[in-house]
């Protein structure tokens, strides 16, 4: 068996022909716009749901299915970006990963035309495998998206809200990406249908546990290193999983100052202090624990069914990697 | 051969098959927002598209593939919603079809939003037929949209541009729609190659002529008839094909006029003035002639490749409607 982390950086070459598959179906011919599309994309971080779906294919028809696999993680990758660009509008998002988000740089509408574009390009991509439940498990993924959003949005400022609220928000918002990135990979690569079954659901919980540590970040993390100021899902009005947590056992001048905060009548101080409390209380390890809980159950599934050691390794490096993410 | 119009009205059991599948596939479970849905999907005029796909469908394998056909065409209906629902955002629009527009009575957030769920359930209902081309139609229609919309944002207040960029942004906005349709409709019910072709070809002239009636509506029209203020586009910035042939031969005070509009610094009294102008100058029946000729030399190419009479007639008919259209 191989090293450990070494599955993944074997993917490099693999990983770099999707950056350029991404590349390409994200070019525009306007020039005041393209640029800004070039820097979206080269700003793309570790590309995570793309190496998920290789990753999930290496046990299986690799090499025989290799360009409908870049194919359809370009797509994921495509897909995710689009939503990242309505999100931050959504948001009202300054910056992302540092960098000054297109909806700073740019008007609304100009921001809202150019992620339907690139959500026709994702479309594109996937009908280019010419594979029909590829394209059903990229719409409904797409659906499954919006309604994590949704609900977000609908749910904001709610300090009543439960865990399973949380979850199955978090799980539309991310984990079926990851899910579905994971189910491509399976059914491209032509593996047994409880194989692909079982994959779907590690995506799934990893993508999971990757959004309730980004979660963490937004309130442990220090602005410099999140590229964001500290505890903007808070100021967003976003309850994430430690805060959820944190006012189940609150006083009630604390459920108060969560109220100012998500209300943004709270002062700088007043929100520091907070995120400090929150910080200190038992809520961010709860949430963490909830993480791993969810990545050793997701890597335990997988001995059943991924035959392949290296290929299986591959997936657990992943599911660690999501754990371990700095921002 | 049937009586005129008779085609058409024989579609309406099918129609509201459509108008059905169209239903469900927009719900959502969220209260606040499932009745503004409902009352968009309801509003939804003509059904032109959804129309033009079964009509082109008819003279081929119609009945053993109908539920496929209803799904595409509830398909490109949502699809067109969706577009709709962005754009009133992008545009800023209060009215669409004398209603309030989403964007009127939402923040743009939900907005963008509901406009992707929208989306995906207009993907979903293309991955639902199983057909890997009907799934390309789709997205690369999609892309068109956005490709047309883009430009008609880009080339605002432009008084320069050309007939032929007007033509061009025009048929990524509405005429690659019809075109789409027309071709799903041809694919699903097996037609051969040259006829996909053909109808294809028809949609987008159709649907091309469709949108020259529409922006002469805009100038021509009374605003209790559009729903929205006369001369809405010149407002926005847009020009549209007869302001183009106006600015061919307008003297120089005009043409500072027309600009005074799209900059917004002119009032209601000189706009109403430019656009008399515009309507007593002969630019107006010189757009409409150039719909007319499309019509007519897509309904001549129908002759060689759909055998079936009530067929073409019903297509026929479809292309005059487009034509005869009042706002």
């Amino acid at each position: 068996m191989l090293q450990h982390t070494d599955i993944i950086n074997l993917m490099q070459s693999d990983m770099d022909r999707v950056s350029n598959r991404l590349s390409e179906a994200a070019k525009v011919r306007y020039a005041d716009i393209s640029p800004l599309l070039d820097e979206i994309i080269a700003a793309g971080g570790k590309r995570l749901r793309p190496l998920l779906l290789l990753l999930s294919a290496r046990a299986f028809a690799y090499e025989e299915t290799f360009d409908t696999l870049i194919t359809a993680a370009a797509g994921v990758e495509l897909l995710h970006t689009a939503s990242l660009v309505h999100d931050d509008t959504v948001d009202r998002a300054a910056l992302r990963r540092g960098k000054p988000t297109l909806n700073s740089q740019l008007d609304t509408g100009s921001v809202i035309l150019i992620g339907d574009y690139l959500f026709a390009q994702s479309a594109m991509l996937a009908a280019d495998t010419g594979i029909p439940r590829v394209v059903s498990i990229f719409a409904s993924t797409l659906g499954d998206i919006c309604d994590g959003q949704l609900m977000e949005m609908l749910e904001a400022n709610d300090l009543n809200q439960s865990v399973e609220q949380y979850m199955l928000r978090i799980y539309g918002k991310t984990g079926s990406l990851f899910a579905g990135a994971a189910e491509m990979g399976g059914v491209i690569s032509r593996a047994p249908d409880h194989t692909v079954a079982a994959l779907q659901a590690f995506g799934g919980a990893v993508g999971t546990a990757f959004q309730i540590i980004d979660d963490v970040l937004d309130l442990t993390g220090e602005s410099a290193t999140l590229g964001k100021p500290a505890g903007n899902d808070l100021r967003q009005g976003t309850l994430t999983l430690p805060v959820i947590y944190f006012l189940r056992d609150a006083p009630v001048s604390a459920r108060h100052m969560v109220s100012s905060v998500v209300a943004g009548s709270a002062s700088e101080v007043e929100i520091g202090a907070l995120i400090d409390d929150i910080r200190s209380s038992g809520a961010v390890d709860l949430a963490v624990r909830d993480a791993e809980i969810r990545v050793d159950a997701a890597i335990e599934t997988l001995g059943d069914v991924v035959p392949d050691d290296d290929a299986r390794q591959g997936l657990e490096e992943f599911a660690q990697l999501a754990l371990k993410r700095s921002a």
